[in-house]
């Protein structure tokens, strides 16, 4: 955790939430980190990494989800939220996270506030064994609206050159796509959620929407322990199923997703309802349950479906859109 | 550049900011840049990165400044400050920057702003050869006040781990401080500057106001084919002379500095006479036309000398402080 003073206001408050934060920090140490906290870059190794490692490194926020856990005060789950959505972020690429650096920015620093979202952070880094390695915080009144924070990450993860996904020459007509369950809206979709929230009550639907975004390394090396290689990984974020699932395919092929195959969560349904918000708008703003979707040959399918899993849809070459909705989820 | 429809807001716009950035973000590209704009995390071959080698991390902001950007539409140039704080944020530290992830949020994001930010970071990053590998652009509403931006950014680079700075044990009573010029306030202070500025005339201040923060990368090469060898560097940012140059001294010794050894800029004179500050507050506050203090040998100072730089200080045992001023700068 660097320069406090940087944003001149209140060093004390900035000094007061580095000791708060340093035991969670601490806890996220591996064996790779050479420096201490308060260096004014953190330093990692590159010991560990084999010939052909490639850094994975991807920055990212969790949009206007950090107003509702503002107004709720759940910093800690919105901490986890970031480094949740970073580390689904390099592993689509099949990255394994090496550290993780953390910007908070607020007009007012609440050094416990700001020591509860590192706590988080670091309890969501230490679940896929990766060190916060270093961060700022700054304090910026005539930026940040009252009461407000906003908060960014960037991960860096490695892979050997040889195991990055997507693995578009393998995929094939035929190919079916594995859903894996999100735990939320994690961090997609919330400004949508906020505008809906203000017309209805919303109460029994808050400790859902602030569940934080899933971290999906864990089960990813769950299919792949059971012997599935997935040729390639979607991860269902800003843009839904239309924007993130092509990203993955070649261009000759088209995602056909099964409506009705996964049961669609309450929550999701409500929203879908107040808001009478179309399939199309649905599936482009939130995940609707489905966080992670995996390419896989037919012939691993079941071995997904003894895991919990669902087949969600699969890979064709007739369709005329990259993403095509069929059946009926309601 | 990632994901757009995290923030949920204004994907056109987010696509625009995308579509105005990708030449500028292309100019940046160097040969271990594996990745197209658009993946979802950028890749980073490590196969330049020779055994023994220690990635280097930082995440910074540029404070306050931005709000003087923004008053003057001086979007480049902060877009630049950015990248060059974080560079000389690793400098000290020995690394050479290899790839640089940016996080631009506004609360109504412009795409010609955005564009212009990015221009002025690939600027920078092509200046030091560093790759501008991914980023994030958010538009929050209910966060930003209106009208307002924050830029945040990560640097990783690199250096073995046997030419890591600063090197304590190799300080001794008598070493030199050679001092390297900054070329404004850089990114430090601006909060307190925002203050002076609303109660004096501070027009003709501005241009040097808004001057990127120096990219001492470049100084430091020249420095060494000169045959200097430092033995440590110390940043000159938040914290000033007093927080930033213990950072880099063993216990024992401590920085004796002598005013009057350099000319304090007169944007500086100005600042203080406007808000009667005195030597603690401004040293402690701004760079006071220093933004780098590199510690020599003695015998290496006529060398830095000669490439115009100046002694301003030396490492002493018999101090109570960690940092004196002596003398008068005025």
């Amino acid at each position: 955790m660097t320069e406090y003073a940087d944003a001149g206001v209140d060093i004390d408050a900035g000094n007061r939430a580095v000791e708060l934060m340093k035991a969670s920090v601490r806890t996220t140490r591996t064996p790779s980190v050479l420096s201490e906290l308060g260096a004014f870059g953190g330093l990692y190794s590159t010991e560990g990494l084999g010939p052909g490692s490639v850094l994975v490194a991807s920055t990212d926020g969790v949009g206007t989800k950090v107003e509702l856990a503002a107004r709720q005060g759940a910093w800690r789950s919105v901490g986890a939220d970031l480094v949740n959505h970073c580390v689904d972020d390099i592993l689509v690429q099949g990255a394994r996270p090496l550290f993780f650096l953390d910007y908070i920015a607020t007009a007012k620093l609440i050094p416990e506030v700001v020591a509860e979202i590192v706590a988080g952070m670091a309890e969501a880094c230490r679940h896929v064994g990766c060190a916060l390695l270093g961060g700022e915080t700054a304090e910026m009144p005539g930026v940040y609206t009252e009461g407000s924070i906003d908060i960014a990450g960037t991960i860096v993860g490695a892979v050997h050159q040889d195991a990055l996904w997507p693995r578009l020459e393998q995929m094939a007509e035929g190919d079916l796509l594995i859903g894996l369950a999100s735990d939320s809206p994690h961090t997609n979709g919330y400004s949508l959620i906020r505008l809906l929230l203000d017309a209805h009550d919303g109460d029994h639907l808050m400790e859902w929407l602030l569940t934080p975004h899933r971290s999906y390394l864990n089960d990813v090396d769950e299919l792949r322990a059971a012997g599935i290689e997935p040729k390639g990984l979607a991860h269902i974020t800003g843009g839904g199923f239309f924007e993130n699932i092509p990203r993955v395919l070649p261009s000759h092929l088209q995602a056909e997703i099964a409506l009705g195959s996964w049961s669609v969560p309450d929550g999701f349904r409500e929203l879908v309802e107040w808001g009478d918000i179309d399939d199309y708008e649905a599936f482009r703003t939130w995940n609707m349950g489905i966080g992670l979707v995996v390419v896989v040959d037919p012939a691993q399918a079941a071995t997904a479906i003894d895991l919990g899993h669902r087949v969600i849809g699969r890979l064709r070459t007739e369709g005329k859109q990259r993403v095509e909705l069929v059946g009926d989820w309601r």
